[in-house]
């Protein structure tokens, strides 16, 4: 293994920081991570529709809102052929590196969008006061700057190719809303993986400490609810309307009062909601983005049929119409237990580690359990590692920073645990 | 009388139509409006702050929004020094002229704001095809500017001082959020006033019927409600959160459900609401923007009570702050009946007016009314005038637009409305 | 006219107050009524399923609660031959009296049902010192013994047959749910009637005015919505359960807000609801007993059509099945002014009345309007006369009472009404 | 240990089938406790008020549901000297029996009140057939007359002293309501217990089947709350009403929807409602009786909290009062695994016991966690024990009946327990 160059870890995450791009629009990112995969060398590389199933890709955005970030992604210096071919949501990559004897296939998962908020500019957070902020109205506040440097320092560790099988990188995009590891489980470049690790950067775990094995994945559905009625005056004609905002706050209502299931944890939640244009026009038209969540795959859908059946029937009590997308969806998952074993006992002994978990809850979502369950489908071994860092605000926050001396801990304990499962090959 | 000259109206008009801007911004209207009355000769003239009670404005507009289009006023060639004086929305202005001989003070008032709408661009639209289509993104769909075209015309028409008397014309900024009327009322210029006319163009009556006195406005108050709560991750952290959405769609489901008054008419409506900012975090923040009116004012205000305690509770309920706005507020009013004698008299002797309609009614709301009550609480008499005009469109459509044949017409029936008025003194 | 015997009216409206009988339970009243017209003597009679279209009643009770009134009514006793002719809510009477000479057909309509609801047992309230207090647990809280005792006492007077024409006087059943008027509309009876006189005592005018006719019926459907889910237990399976009571709490919200219509006053109200049987079962049933009213019978027809959408798509929404039954209907209607003229004439001579007004409005509904629109269909005349009387206690309330005093004034107006109508004839 | 006598304790059983009574009614069942203990011959026994602290008794009934029940207590036999010592909500008793040597303090607890439901009369209900069927109306639908049964034979077993230690039986009314555990909790009995035993039969485990420690107990809070407005005529004054049906279907739909916590399993249910009197009044009172519950007690009050906040906030809204009270509430408890060890060993070399199983989930609620907190508050260890029996209909169903042969193993578990913690003891 080679060994970890911190400053040029420290640089490459600065870059990215300052350069976060939401869902789907990691043009930039994307072309960056290319350019030191070309540095690095590697033996294959599938790069935008090469690395996706396209066709599954969830939580699109609008054509208009493509353009804008490619166009800042092109005055940002990527080159117009590169920028063509992941154009219209077709970014990520899956870098392939070959050990220099035979051995199981390891996938290593690091995403790399952005999240669509304003970062901080109070000279207390680190970014700003050091001059790394971010420059493009996003911002990387959920680390995955530091996870796509952590992707890149493994394969750069590894390149001298001492190890035994073959290695898997996939710089995923899309995250955030949760769309963008379905298409790359139905990729078909993981069909054939013994070991998944998937790999996320704090989550209230300080420098220093690893949790080999996150569990408590909800399943997760996204779905974006569009309510047409039609408008009049409220005035003048107030019964010659049929009023998009009513059916759209009686399904508020009834989301949040679906019944509680005995089998295990629900959520739901309409996060994001609107409808109408002036006091006195009875309301066209009206918009739910929400969600549903279960400790099981099995109690999402079952929320999310309730959650169908609540859109509907509040429209029809109105006279209106709905229309219901899922924009994003994934199931839950669980680590298994060999491979967590090998995780632990390689941050045991890995410098720079003072602590190791074998467990610990997300409480949240995350896409990889697409990808976990893909593996885990085909034979295949999966764990969610946390490898702690110091973050300041919490994830998602304006202020959310990452503690830099966690970079090459992250790269070592991963590459150490690829090197180690070579090992361990029959 | 000076004769009316049908081209320069025509001109006139079209010139407004092309230049629409929104309540509060009326920054290049009220230049134009000025420039004219200069041209006219009036004997005293209140522009902007001198015209206003600014205190007693409502309605207004963020100031991000001032900035724009008094950017715009300027590119269009609108004097600096002029413009300063308008800002932060002082726009309108009161112009005075005396008559040669003593009688009653008759205050005419005509609005001169746009709608934030688009225009049309179809070729079938007159606007259009002839080349006066609006150039600022906002539309003149109600036809203030033949309002403000028509309160110019009679000036001009007067402007011999052939009359007894003394004639204000109120150009009376930002109707369209029921926010101009009672500052210009409370502005102290129209304490006095014996007569007060108010004109409006078409309401479905076509080009050549008058309407002496419009009835049945109904009182309208209208609000904006703030919800503010408490972020939580929906999935992580769902009971942390207090949810703003919640008791902004508790709200919406129990303002329409405000109990029926035995009294007469009423009306309620959520015309414009959001909340949140993505699916997957427990909304902080929602809004509503509403309006309820009545048939009286008593009505009204029943119905704003009922809202209010709505508004609160629906926040409390939901461990929410809530903050209520009052944008516009209008009263009921009625018309004098020896006022609409005088009106109907003249315009059944009128060129150009083919039929006159002593009443009909409005069925919406009119911020007229706060100065019709103004005039009537202190001893004088006031009508709500209709002229009729061909309109393609309804009111506050894509294609709405005046049959400029009814600008000379409006101009004979209310100078010789206000010349008789002079005649009847005492 | 034979002259009016003041003590004998009195004494049938306390025997009358003394057995008040709810909706299609007047046995007693029934057969006290035919036991009265048998002694004045008519020239034909058509008693309880001969009077009514039975399949045209509404508002029935259950089956249960016939037996219990029925036994009630043989325990008074009643002859059971009759009991079994009204049994099953066969109740009410038309008794037909022929004048000595031609003329126009009269029917005179009096309404006979008291109210579910105790009588107060307060000295100061009239029935109960003087001895006449409810015998029955159900009180005559709207004056209905005194609108049989009048019609007995208009047929006493007429006995001597000196009028031109035919009268019929309908003692209808079932007015307070109304259910009663449509059947009796629907027998064949009223179809020839040139002029329909309808009674009501009171309403807030005092003894000694009448109205000549009353106005501002609104039209109204009363509706029973049975909402069936299924139960389960609410802490070990809350999610098995399809709960009928939140359909039901869905719908009583919406009903009450849907939209009011610019055509005229409209009401809604859900005044019976329930669901579940135990805090820790997700209820299975539940109910809304409500009704619609509109200012019309369109508008009615609007809001009933509105409620059914609203109950339909709340149950479909917490997977529940509804069925509703419409309870009781009535149109509005309006009085025909010639009619009101000769009411307003007669009453203005008519000894004991103090004051006439033309025209009062109810603001409530009344099942009459069944038979007034019957009447003017067949191009026959209605009117809806209110005799005045002095009533401490609101109608409905358990203070109710009635002036004595009115009782002769009624018989007088109405019969000299009748008697006047045959000299108009042509 | 005396032998146990099979045909006694079905004899015995049977009488209390045939005699259920409902919660804090239990007067014929204490009485005929009372009864057979004196034929055991206890040390000591508290009866009725002597057994509780009255001030802390929940969920109890009418005054007049005493008088129903006290009057068929009397009919079938009990002394009306007892009966007035029981009147009013007393009922229940504690046995004491003295062990031949010093010892633990052991308690056991069973349950002794019916549900207020019908019983099923088919031929294939063995107590339909046999000819012991309910013959109140109520029926033992949850095995309390097994439990009552079972705790009379365990005194009856150890009646030859041959124990070390205390016993106290616990014959606890008012469980169904969840309201009799805390006033015996309280009484002063219990405090110096070193073990308590709580018995459920059945809970879907078959005859021959020991479950050493019922788990899953989740903690739980019965409340009624009565809302109170205005009543008005909904056609004629609508906007007079304040209406509490408006109120109470505004809470029941926001106290489904409160947020779900993250910390655990909750539950909420509005399980019988209802409001108003009649279609045509707008409704003056309503009420909910309802229930939340947690997987903790802290999730309970959590829950509990938002209850009462939406419940007082729907009634503000709609201008109605609200009183809340608390009919019942027991927190969540957990089994001590040392006692749990004893039952386990214990039941697994007992006579008729085919298989134990350590912990099942009992996913509802039990007030004997009440008495299990109290115990353990005070240093001493609790289990809840679960004693199979094939039960053809599922718990509170109509065809509820247990196997008798499960009799005799419940008395031997628990005797066998209890005699093998004196010989644990120091």
């Amino acid at each position: 293994m080679h060994p970890v160059d911190r400053d040029r870890l420290v640089s490459l995450r600065r870059e990215f920081h300052r350069h976060p791009e939401p869902a789907w629009r990691e043009f930039w990112t994307t072309a960056r991570i290319v350019e030191e995969l070309d540095r690095i060398g590697v033996d294959d590389l599938f790069v935008g529709p090469d690395a996706l199933d396209a066709d599954a890709r969830m939580g699109l955005p609008a054509d208009a809102d493509f353009d804008a970030w490619r166009d800042r992604a092109r005055d940002a210096g990527v080159d117009p052929d590169r920028l063509d071919r992941l154009d219209g949501g077709h970014t990520g990559a899956i870098a392939v590196l070959d050990g220099d004897r035979a051995g199981p296939t390891v996938a290593l998962r690091v995403d790399i969008d952005g999240l669509p908020r304003e970062e901080s500019d109070d000279p207390d957070h680190h970014p700003a006061a050091a001059g790394f902020r971010s420059e493009t109205g996003a911002m990387h506040a959920c680390g995955h700057d530091a996870h796509a440097t952590i992707g890149l320092g493994v394969l750069e560790a590894l390149s001298d190719r001492d190890f035994a099988g073959r290695l898997n990188v996939l710089f995923q995009p899309a995250e955030e809303v949760v769309g963008g590891a379905a298409p790359m489980a139905e990729s078909g470049h993981i069909d054939d993986v013994d070991y998944l690790l998937a790999l996320h950067i704090g989550l209230d775990h300080p420098t220093g400490q690893v949790v080999a094995g996150i569990e408590g994945f909800l399943a997760v559905s996204h779905f974006r609810a569009e309510f047409g009625g039609e408008g009049s005056h409220a005035g003048g004609h107030p019964a010659e309307g049929r009023n998009a905002v009513q059916a759209m706050a009686t399904a508020v209502q009834n989301l949040y009062a679906i019944p509680r299931h005995e089998d295990g944890a629900t959520r739901v939640n309409a996060g994001d909601v609107g409808g109408g244009t002036a006091a006195n026009i009875v309301p066209e038209q009206a918009y739910i983005e929400g969600e549903v969540r279960g400790e099981t795959t099995a109690l999402m859908e079952y929320m999310r049929d309730r959650a169908d059946r609540v859109l509907d029937q509040a429209a029809a009590m109105h006279d209106c119409e709905v229309g219901i997308d899922t924009s994003g969806q994934a199931p839950s998952a669980e680590n298994d237990p060999e491979l967590v074993d090998v995780v632990e006992a390689v941050a045991g002994r890995t410098e720079g580690v003072e602590s190791v978990l074998r467990h610990d809850d997300l409480g949240g979502s995350e896409d990889a359990t697409y990808l976990m369950r893909h593996v885990q489908d085909r034979g295949g071994k999966a764990a969610f590692v946390c490898v702690g860092t110091d973050h300041p605000g919490g994830h998602h926050t304006a202020t959310f920073d990452v503690d830099e001396d966690s970079l090459p801990v992250g790269v070592a304990v991963l590459a150490d645990t690829i090197t180690h499962l070579g090992r361990e090959a029959p």
